[in-house]
């Protein structure tokens, strides 16, 4: 056991994913949640997945916590960080599971104690799908989770880090500069793409919604999928990595440009060229293990 | 049994899912089929789904075929019906599965005869994976197909349209022209994107192939699947499908310029009303049966 008393802040997708992980792995002795929502709140209560909820604050379950973790959106870092703060134990450990680390990492900053330690992390796992209910013991069981650390060599790191290891979690460490860039390829710009391209299904007058529905099995509905994801943690995750996100869009745009052009002046070549690159990236990380072989993701209907 | 005798041209993913299917669902007496790669033909001997296999040409199939179905790239449909048609015999129905209709009718019209009739198809199914091993019987189960014939009222169109049903898929009817612009928006501009977005952060100065495969399990590797598709038959889609490509890809720069300017403005209203009207569709083509409702596609890896 890494620590004995957790309070997690915000308990939806990713917060009740950590308090079921930390009992399903015996990670904690004792693990507390808050959040600001009522029915969040009643539907840990009847899972039965913490030792004590409190809707709205709660002084008394972070003075005992020996780590806080706060999943809430990342846009209430900030503001939640300045009420828990003041109340933590000294010596106690501060993480958080924001998709972005720059941004969290300045909205905190300002509340910090020096007997208390941020170690800002990011699992990265999850599916479209939010709220308590959507949890899973096993979220985290295989993905990568990533801490960037503000100092070198803490001790708390490396308490954090076999924190995660102990759900099955692979760490890598990194600074927040370079999290923020690498995440903007590999999750938020394509969110941001498959956002953007449903809504330009939508609104083509040429094609009717019932269209797009029917036919969807030919790829679109891959999209669909990653466009349901909650629409208020998104705007938090793209207004707060801004310029790695808008460097990787402009990069992307670029090459759309190029095969646009390809296509319109009918290079083939270009084309085939282009696309057979992409196939050994697949494997890959079929091979590493993130992600299923089969094919259509092995979908049953 | 709609048609007694049925021949394949081009024996992959889709033509031996046909062939399957034609067995599994009873549809066909005899079923043949053609195919230029010598280990096509290998591996369908080996599977055993077909009740003759040729490799190259097969004069004496098509002269007994009721039906023959083109299942080759959209770039090969009219060598091929120059080949095959002289020796269909008189009545018989043409058929294809080409992803994209107005250009396949276009190359394979100039060999028509009067005394058989074309109706071209397009089964709005398939995987990621290529070749006869990548096949299934159920591969058209409660998926789409769409018929384009160039004349209404044919009863060919009838039967065909039984012999989907057969398969257990829903037809529609609807013209060539409308057939390539719903398609280029529901998965033809989709494949565009992901071999672009895959193709972009591969070439990310900043960021590695190995950091892309470790973190992709953030949304990318939702991308790396639909790249993952045969690229010479994606290169024919949007080679023959030029114009409609190019009209759903400029929309849809259009769309993600105005949001890039929102990110940029700080403009969360309008990113929080883009994304929450995104939600809608996917839970629409859920319960129309076109995707499973599990949280990530239900993937076991
Ligand atoms: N979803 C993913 O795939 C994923 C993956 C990795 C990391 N993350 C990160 O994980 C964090 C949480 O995301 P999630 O998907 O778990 O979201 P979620 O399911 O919506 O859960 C967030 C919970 O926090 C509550 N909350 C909001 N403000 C609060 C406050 N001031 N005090 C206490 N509780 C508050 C929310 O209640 P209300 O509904 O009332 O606001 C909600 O119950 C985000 O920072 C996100 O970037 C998400
Ligand atoms: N894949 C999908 O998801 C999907 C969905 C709906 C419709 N379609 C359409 O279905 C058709 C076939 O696609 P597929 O995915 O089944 O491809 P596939 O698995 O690659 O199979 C095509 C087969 O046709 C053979 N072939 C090529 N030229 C030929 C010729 N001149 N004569 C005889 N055989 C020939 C190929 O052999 P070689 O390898 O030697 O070329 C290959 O074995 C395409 O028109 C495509 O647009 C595909």
């Amino acid at each position: 056991m890494t620590f004995n008393t957790i309070l997690i802040v915000g308990g939806g997708l990713i917060g009740s994913s950590i308090a079921r992980a930390a009992k399903a792995y015996d990670q904690a002795k004792t693990l507390y949640i808050t959040d600001n929502s009522h029915s969040a709140c009643s539907a840990i209560e009847r899972l039965g997945i913490a030792d004590g909820v409190s809707e709205g604050q709660a002084d008394y379950f972070a003075s005992q916590a020996d780590l806080v973790v706060l999943c809430v959106p990342p846009g209430r870092m900030g503001s939640v960080a300045e009420k828990i703060i003041p109340n933590m134990k000294s010596g106690a450990v501060l993480s958080d599971v924001g998709s972005i680390k720059g941004a969290v990492i300045e909205a905190v900053t300002p509340f910090l104690r020096d007997d208390i330690t941020f170690i800002p992390a990011h699992p990265i796992a999850g599916t479209e799908y939010s709220g308590p209910e959507a949890g899973s013991a096993d979220m985290f069981k295989d993905r990568w989770c990533v801490l960037t650390p503000t100092k070198k060599g803490l001790p708390e790191t490396k308490q954090l880090k076999d924190f995660w290891q102990g759900f099955g979690s692979q760490v890598s460490i990194m600074t927040p500069k370079r999290h923020d860039i690498v995440l903007a390829t590999t999750s938020h710009v394509p969110h941001l793409i498959a956002y953007t391209l449903v809504g330009t299904a939508v609104d083509m007058e040429k094609v009717t919604a019932n269209e797009v529905v029917k036919y969807s099995a030919g790829g679109f509905r891959d999209f669909t999928r990653i466009a349901a994801s909650d629409p208020v943690m998104w705007r938090d995750v793209f207004l707060s990595n801004r310029e790695a996100t808008l460097e990787v869009v402009d990069r992307f745009i670029e090459d759309l440009t190029a095969l646009k052009r390809a296509i319109r002046w009918e290079d083939g070549e270009t084309l085939l060229e282009h696309f057979a690159k992409t196939r050994d990236i697949r494997r890959r990380i079929v091979d590493a293990g993130q992600d299923s072989a089969e094919p259509n993701f092995g979908r049953h209907d």
